[in-house]
C-alpha cells in the first residue's frame, strides 16, 4: 500500500526537507524512524522542499510498504520515534499511483513579520522581527498585483528543473494580530524561494522603499533583481498542501 | 542612578533567571553583557526568580550605575551585547529606593495547554501538549475557586523563606483560542511553583478527574499532596509586572 503523511516540523536544526550530502534533513530523520519501526529501507517522496530554517504544519510525503501496520496507526509508531520538532500530523492509504509532487495541488505558506521596537524571544524562531514602522494598507494593495496567473521569474531564484516561471496565486491576505503581521498565500505552486521573495518586497512597500504600484513593473521586468530582498527562512511556514483532484 | 530593565527572554536554555552554582541563568547573561557593556561588575537584582525553562516577557531587574548613558539607551546597548533568547525590553530611570521585590507588584502570567491530537513541533516550547478531551467550562468554573485572597499553602512548593503562604489572586482568565487554551493569572505575588501547581490541577479538572467543588477542598486541605501535579516549565510566562505604587 501507499500512505500518505502530513508533517509539521520546526525546520529550525534542519537544512530543509530534502535529503542532501551536507547537513541533516527532515527526509533524514523521517527515513530512519521509517527504518526503525519497519526493519527495512523505506523511500519517501515528499511534495514541497522546504529550505533550511523554513517551518512546516502540514508538509507531506508518501512511500509505499507491504507492512501489515494499518495506515492510519503509523502517524502514532512513528511519532514514537521521531524527535519533537517533527510530528506526523496524519497518516492515510492513498491509491498507489498518488504522488505528492506530480498531481495538481494547492499550497499555502505564511510569513510572519513581528513588528515591534524590540523582538521577543519567544517568537524569534517562527517570525521576522522588523523594529521600525510598517505601511500595512500599502502593503495589502501591492499584494493585490500578485494574485492570479503571472511570470514570477521577478520573484524567483533561477533554478535548472524549472521549465516554466508561470504560477497562479489563488489568494494573498495579509493582517495585522497584534504585533504580528500575517502574510497568508495559496497558489497552485511556487518557484524557488517565491514566498520568501514575495515577503521581502512587501517589507519594501511596508517600509516605503516601493509604491505598492511598483509591483505590477516588477511583475513585467522578469527580473530576480527588480524585486526585494528575500526575506530569512525563519519567518516562513508551510501550512497545507491540498490535492483537489484527490479528495 | 538606578535603571530598571524589564526583560523579555526564552527560557528553554536557561536555568532560571537566578545565579546559582551549576548551569547558565538569565541573571549570569545579563550581568556579563552589563560588564561588557560598562567595563565593571554591575550587581542587578531580579523581581521574579522564574524556574528553569520558564519564559518571560516582562520581567524586571535594577541595577545602579554611574554610568553617563541615558537610562533608556540601556535597552539598545544591553540587546547588542545579548544572546538573541534574551532581549530588553524597556529601560528607565527610577529613584534609589525602589526595589523590584520589596515593593507592591501585581504579576501576570500565562499558561498555555496546546489541546489538539499531535503536538505542533513550533509551538513546544512555549506550551504543554494534552491530546485528550478537555472540559473547558469546567476548567473556568474551578479556576474562580482560587480567585480572592486564600491560603495557597497546598498550591505551593515548600520553601524556606516563606513566612506566609496567603496570597490574593486578582483575576483568573481562562480561554481557549483555536487548539491553544490560555490561563492568564494575575496576582500580588506567587508562591514557589504556585501557578504550575494551579495549571496542573486545572488540567485535572478538565480531564474530569477532579470536579470543579473539589478546589474549594484542596484550598482547606492546605496541604501540597491534596492538589494536582506541578504542570510543566515550558508551558509557562511571565507577562508582566506592575508596580502600582510607582507608576
Amino acid at each position: 500500500m501507499r500512505v500518505k503523511l502530513t508533517i509539521a516540523y520546526d525546520g529550525t536544526n534542519y537544512s530543509g526537507w530534502q535529503i542532501q550530502s551536507n547537513g541533516i534533513t527532515v527526509q533524514d530523520v523521517l527515513n530512519q524512524a521509517l527504518k526503525n519501526l519497519l526493519g527495512e529501507d523505506v523511500r519517501t517522496i515528499g511534495a514541497s522542499r522546504t529550505d533550511a530554517g523554513v517551518h512546516a504544519l502540514g508538509n507531506v510525503a508518501v512511500f509505499d510498504t507491504t507492512s501489515q501496520i494499518p495506515a492510519e496507526k503509523f502517524s502514532y509508531a512513528l511519532n514514537a520515534r521521531l524527535p519533537e520538532d517533527i510530528r506526523i500530523q496524519r497518516s492515510e492509504e492513498v491509491p498507489t499511483d498518488f504522488h505528492p509532487r506530480f498531481t495538481t495541488t494547492i499550497k499555502t505558506y505564511e510569513y510572519q513579520i513581528l513588528n515591534r521596537t524590540f523582538a521577543d524571544p519567544t517568537r524569534r524562531l517562527y517570525s521576522f522581527h522588523w523594529y521600525g514602522k510598517l505601511d500595512l494598507e500599502a502593503m495589502q494593495q501591492a499584494a493585490l498585483y500578485l494574485v492570479g496567473e503571472h511570470d514570477f521569474k521577478s520573484f524567483a531564484t533561477e533554478s535548472p528543473d524549472v521549465t516554466t516561471t508561470v504560477r497562479t496565486i489563488n489568494s494573498i491576505r495579509l493582517w495585522k494580530e497584534n504585533d504580528m503581521i500575517h502574510i497568508r498565500v495559496t497558489g497552485n505552486g511556487f518557484l524557488y524561494h517565491m514566498v520568501r521573495i514575495i515577503a521581502g518586497t512587501l517589507l519594501e512597500v511596508g517600509k516605503a522603499n516601493y509604491r505598492p504600484e511598483q509591483i505590477q513593473k516588477i511583475l513585467t521586468a522578469k527580473d530576480r533583481r527588480a524585486a526585494g530582498p528575500t526575506a530569512r527562512a525563519q519567518g516562513l511556514t508551510l501550512v497545507e498542501i491540498c490535492y483537489p483532484d484527490w479528495e
